[in-house]
């Protein structure tokens, strides 16, 4: 029996996957170098097909790292000297902030219990905060952070750089680029890849201050600066061997998604590419909402609605998580356990473009 | 036409890959979670499997990085407080001289001209020297270091660590690592595997170091700081999501080279797994040396038997570089240019496990 992966990443593939990676071994991808013409095309097309899908002006750039943990390191080395602040709302927003303690920053917090939200405008912050650090959709706990919410801090915080982590929320999250100066995630949530990259986008605001820093004599890395990333990507290339696989797929699999239609018969049939995923997304995470507010037993964690997310949906399933993981086994149908301490209480379902309406119904059908 | 690729990395892929990437696909790999029993066990036979094939002692450690120059980055900010000494002979080597400086460190170095050797029992370096860097296997140049010779260096300098470059000369390279502290290579050359993956191998005196540096406050990175690295290996995990895919061909790949025979009629098809490897890279790698020796115009860089790569084998083709590339092309025959300033003068030939006799026959044949 063929499984069906609704984990929040790794993941299901996205369909064409398969197909995609039968073409790369034909024409010998993992054999090409990455310092000739044919990788520089990758590179090249899979920047541009990321502007084009999620919207993102044209002189920001786009950097291919090897995981989102990375790029969280990355971020803190090359634009924080000091003082980052983060809202942690869960495992992967203290992970961030911690990272900035390891790399011996010295980062301030406010923090929410898990399954709750911000009210970001009453949150102070210190004058010095050089970076706001926010987790857009927190995977352990399925916490969503209003956009609207993030672009009134760049209204009350004009000079401070945001970076925000779309790890497990792109291509979804309809995010405006242009109010924010650092994003990033990786291939095997959304994309429905085989993991093994992160993508980093900065504004030229971020590369200043990493050349600032560098100037300043700020320890800012090595081969993965960002100084030491632009000079390369102004020439398709990345510092290091990168994962060129995994570059060509995802140059693939956003040539699909640009051109996505549905083949189901709602509305939502005459939308195109990420206008049609997004109406889709919206529609599969209702399905899973009503179905759990509905439910007599199993709740989703998330109470309130404008902090609920759409693409990784916690349910507090009252220690039955053992239980549920076993009988969806049997049918073929995975979905993740709770994060840390919620794993034997909740479940996790991914809501990611791979996941298909039907699938998505037969799965609660089975719950 | 399907295309030869004799280059350096990425290359010709290891004759098995299609069936492994074939079966990963069957058995869900790309979709499996990084913190399940299935992805644990492919963590723990990969490092079973490199122990056996490269004979790395039990107790020695095996990280997973993302490619060499992340581990250059590691290994300097966790056993590197301030003085490392790096034998420069090409441009890798000083890739790693550069990285140290770049982090903030006092690296000093002794330099040789292209396509020479070291002689290194003449060279003193300071007392304050913590870690020594080699490069077993120039890329850049084709210059080997003797194993002898670093094992003396072991004897000169007991108390210092000693971090060996193996990126080109694995697995091929019978390194006796009970004598070096720190050894790393990457999965796209002598594992004839797609890129994306650097695996790092430490012993316990690599790890006291990263301890000892943490403990003093030194910045020794995040996520992948040697102490995060082996908590999380020693459940057989990653700090991060992973190549998983990565790491599962490698797994099937070492796998197929332990029972590896040669199907040639020579001597060497007696001999079984790294044994066999070995004998037949000796064999070819003489067959090209040979008939460079003996060509009238294209002689190999490296003059001295002693200094002569047996996997990344450079010759002098005296600016003849682009012609032979374009006549080999039309064979549908890749070998790589010369690297960095010899781009137009060398052709480079990989003599990795994946490359057959017959086929480094066929390629000499057409030069």
């Amino acid at each position: 029996m063929k499984k069906i992966y609704f984990t929040c990443g790794p993941t299901q593939l996205y369909s064409t996957v398969q197909k995609h990676l039968d073409e790369a071994l034909i024409h010998d991808i993992p054999s090409i170098s990455h310092r000739g013409a044919q990788f520089q095309e990758i590179f090249q097309k899979t920047v541009e097909n990321l502007k084009r899908l999620l919207a993102i002006p044209k002189q920001h750039h786009i950097f291919f790292l090897s995981s989102s943990l990375e790029s969280m390191e990355r971020i803190i080395e090359n634009c924080v000297e000091t003082n980052s602040f983060h809202f942690v709302d869960g495992s992967f927003s203290r992970k961030f902030y911690q990272m900035a303690i390891e790399v011996k920053r010295k980062p301030e917090k406010v923090e929410v219990r898990e399954g709750e939200g911000f009210d970001l405008r009453s949150i102070r912050m210190p004058k010095k905060t050089e970076l706001i650090a926010i987790t857009h959709n927190e995977t352990s706990t399925g916490v969503s952070i209003p956009l609207q919410d993030i672009e009134t801090l760049r209204k009350i915080y004009p000079k401070v750089l945001i970076a925000v982590d779309i790890v497990s929320s792109a291509p979804y999250v309809n995010l405006d680029f242009s109010q924010v100066d650092i994003a990033f995630f990786s291939v095997q949530k959304g994309f429905g890849l085989p993991a093994g990259m992160g993508v980093l986008i900065a504004n030229e605001r971020a590369m200043e201050k990493a050349r600032f820093l560098k100037k300043k004599g700020v320890n800012i890395g090595s081969y993965h600066s960002f100084s030491s990333l632009l000079e390369k990507a102004e020439n398709y290339q990345t510092p290091e061997t990168p994962n060129v696989l995994g570059m060509y797929l995802l140059q693939k699999v956003t040539n699909d998604m640009l051109i996505y239609r549905s083949s189901s018969r709602a509305k939502s049939r005459d939308l195109v590419g990420i206008d049609a995923i997004r109406a889709e997304t919206d529609k599969k995470a209702k399905l899973i909402y009503n179905f759990f507010d509905r439910h007599p037993q199993y709740k989703p964690f998330v109470k309130d609605n404008r902090f609920r997310s759409k693409t990784t949906i916690a349910i507090d399933v009252k220690g039955d998580t053992k239980k549920i993981l076993a009988k969806l086994e049997k049918k073929g149908l995975v979905v993740s356990s709770g994060y840390g301490k919620f794993k034997e209480d909740h479940i996790r379902i991914a809501n990611f473009p791979a996941h298909e309406t039907n699938n998505i119904k037969h799965l609660l059908s089975e719950i």
